[in-house]
């Protein structure tokens, strides 16, 4: 029987495929995809599981229930991370599923529907920009538009996809039709800090806030460092200071959240006034009511804050998801893995992070199992679990499965 | 005789040796900076005057006066440009000095000094940061610490130098001493607004302000920007552009200039909380009590700022010069060239921006004729001069030569 420990273990072994020796980055379609996608369904062929690549480069296993070609109960996570990341952010998933899987063993064969695994390449977005490529993939809700995306070095999406040796041309073979799933639990670590501030193992997740991403341009004037006057200056680096701190002052007292992560200033040269400051903003709430009513304040103050220093402002949307609910009798066979597992009355929360799963309920329900992590750290080398919590998630995904099993039997 | 459309048409055809085909970008010790020097050499040439490249790449032409080995009154400016460059910032000096000493032509023969002719390598620090390298190595105050700059690429100033067929260990043979000089004069675009409001075509410099550069870092913690509440953030970015508000709103009113031309947020990705931020800072002021006085008083603020945040701030300073006066002797020969040619009683100015003039001043007497330029746009492809402007300083220019020579004599 595969042990937390064993999980762990695994996770570890996964970091060796990064782009870096120091630090884990491991990004779609890339050598370091394909060489942890091999990883995982060496294991997977050990959890008896019959393997494949599908035709966006997500790695699946499966095993028959009862009979062959039954319906399938997907389990999973994605394998892709952000730059210099932890172990656990969508792996820890993936490791878990395929544990399960190989715990069950032969009990495989006696259940009412197919168990299936999979690794998604891409979740996080760190490459291409959109986020869920892999599980939009698996869900038939491609965008063709996305071809066109470029990575930093100007790599289009297509292209990628051709090196990675895929057909773009067949992506859409990676769809799978509702009625060949019965459903999708995903285990992931909360990436919060409110199991943890609840002394609890584990959680269930009630629903998945969608967030909206923006690239937020100010445009002003490159001028020259010394020779320029404040009053004749268009500054778009201390214009878009200014709207960064502005959406702190809005949100934060909103409930809702706002993340602006990544800017670049042009021509970035220490003697040069910004022509044009490029930053990226993440806000997130509870309902996509509460989210959009946000953003439309957001757009008039930083509309205003431009308008009041001469600065051109273009916002570009790069992603948008809906809030997910999670399925409630997916989300019961949860409830009743984790009260065998670790907790009678365990704690429900609505995920502030994005996942797989929220791409997935497109096609079919989705629950969720959220871990305690350390601190609440995610996206950071720090990010960590506990053995005793990997235990219990363990013990409550597996009575998960058989749970749901009850309820397809009926 | 060397004209006004000719200066014109030579700086145009500078702009064709660039890193990029649509913009100008020509930095310190690139293939680029090597052809510039090539086809200023061979201006030089055409000028009488005899050339060669200096141990530290700058690019020099002589012409003897009334007797072999004089000490050289030196005409110059830079070559190199920032990214995204107008054609005259630097350029328009050296082909003015080229042009003045063609114009002089035999004449050069009756001066009580030899003229040369330089253009710099590096005045912008474009590519490692360190700006002035060209002129500091001519004045002999290289710093070996500079060896171990680095590009954004990680190439160190040391392989840079050994790439571009320099000795780096024969850097101080670009040494002038003090009694091979007569003095130094600069024309240059004046990069402000000032003549134009004055409607005057040249002015000249009482003294340049010597800028100090910083890199400032805001430490933070990288986080999921989904799943860490506001009341555990440690937002480096968010910090970091209080930090920059802050400078603007106490520099602004105070007679200093602050730019922030270049920010970096780490791990930069769209969905982490930036860990760390790191931002330049350049800082001047008329006068170096006054500027040090500002950097004082911003230290303190962006403590504060960085304190209440429970974020951490370092700062490395990367450059820092001080205030160069222009020698009397010399800007009254300019006066006299700029009365001559185009206004009878010339406006003075102090510089905000820096030049080689500053570095030069540590080995001999500088001064400097400013070019009106447009709507005093520099640092950007804009940057733009009038033709006559350009004729009245190549007839100052001539002129103030003279009078410096008249100065020597008497």
């Amino acid at each position: 029987m595969t042990t937390a420990a064993e999980v762990l273990a695994r996770c570890a072994e996964l970091d060796q495929h990064s782009a870096h020796p120091t630090h884990l980055e491991r990004v779609h379609l890339t050598p370091e995809h394909a060489a942890a996608n091999a990883l995982v369904a060496g294991w997977m062929t050990r959890a008896g599981l019959t393997t494949w690549q599908d035709a966006a480069g997500n790695q699946y296993g499966r095993r028959e229930g009862r009979a062959p070609g039954l319906p399938a109960l997907l389990l999973g996570s994605h394998l892709d991370t952000v730059p210099d990341a932890g172990s656990y952010d969508g792996m820890l998933g993936v490791v878990l599923a395929v544990a399960v899987a190989e715990r069950l063993g032969d009990r495989v064969g006696d259940l009412p529907f197919a168990l299936e695994v999979v690794g998604f390449g891409d979740e996080e977005g760190a490459r291409f920009g959109k986020a869920l490529l892999g599980s939009c993939a698996v869900a038939g809700t491609w965008d063709p538009a996305w071809w066109r995306l470029r990575d930093a070095d100007g790599t289009t999406l297509r292209r990628a996809f051709a090196d990675f040796g895929l057909d773009p041309d067949r992506v859409g073979e990676a769809a799978r039709r509702p009625e060949e799933l019965v459903g999708y639990l995903e285990a992931h670590i909360e990436q919060g800090p409110y199991l943890e501030e609840a002394d609890a193992s584990l959680g269930y997740v009630t629903a998945i806030a969608g967030a909206r991403r923006f690239v937020i341009s100010v445009l002003g004037q490159a001028r020259h460092a010394g020779g320029t006057p404040y009053e004749r200056r268009k500054d778009a680096l201390v214009g878009a200071a200014e709207c960064i701190t502005a959406v702190e002052r809005l949100v934060r007292p909103s409930g809702c959240i706002a993340t602006v992560g990544r800017i670049e200033a042009h021509p970035g040269a220490v003697n040069v006034i910004a022509g044009r400051a490029d930053f990226t903003l993440d806000l997130r709430a509870a309902t996509d009511e509460d989210r959009d009513a946000m953003w439309k304040r957001l757009e008039v103050e930083l509309q205003g804050i431009c308008d009041a220093r001469g600065l051109g402002l273009t916002v570009v949307e790069t992603h948008r998801a809906p809030a997910m609910p999670c399925a409630p009798w997916l989300t019961d066979a949860i409830v009743e893995g984790i009260a065998a597992a670790a907790d009678p009355d365990p704690m429900g929360l609505w995920s502030r992070a994005g996942h797989d799963a929220m791409a997935i309920g497109a096609v079919t329900d989705v629950a969720m199992l959220f871990v305690r992590c350390h601190d609440g750290i995610s996206h950071h080398p720090d990010e960590d679990v506990r053995e005793i919590d990997v235990a219990r998630a363990l013990d409550a995904l597996e009575r998960a499965v058989l749970a749901v099993a009850e309820r397809v039997e009926g």
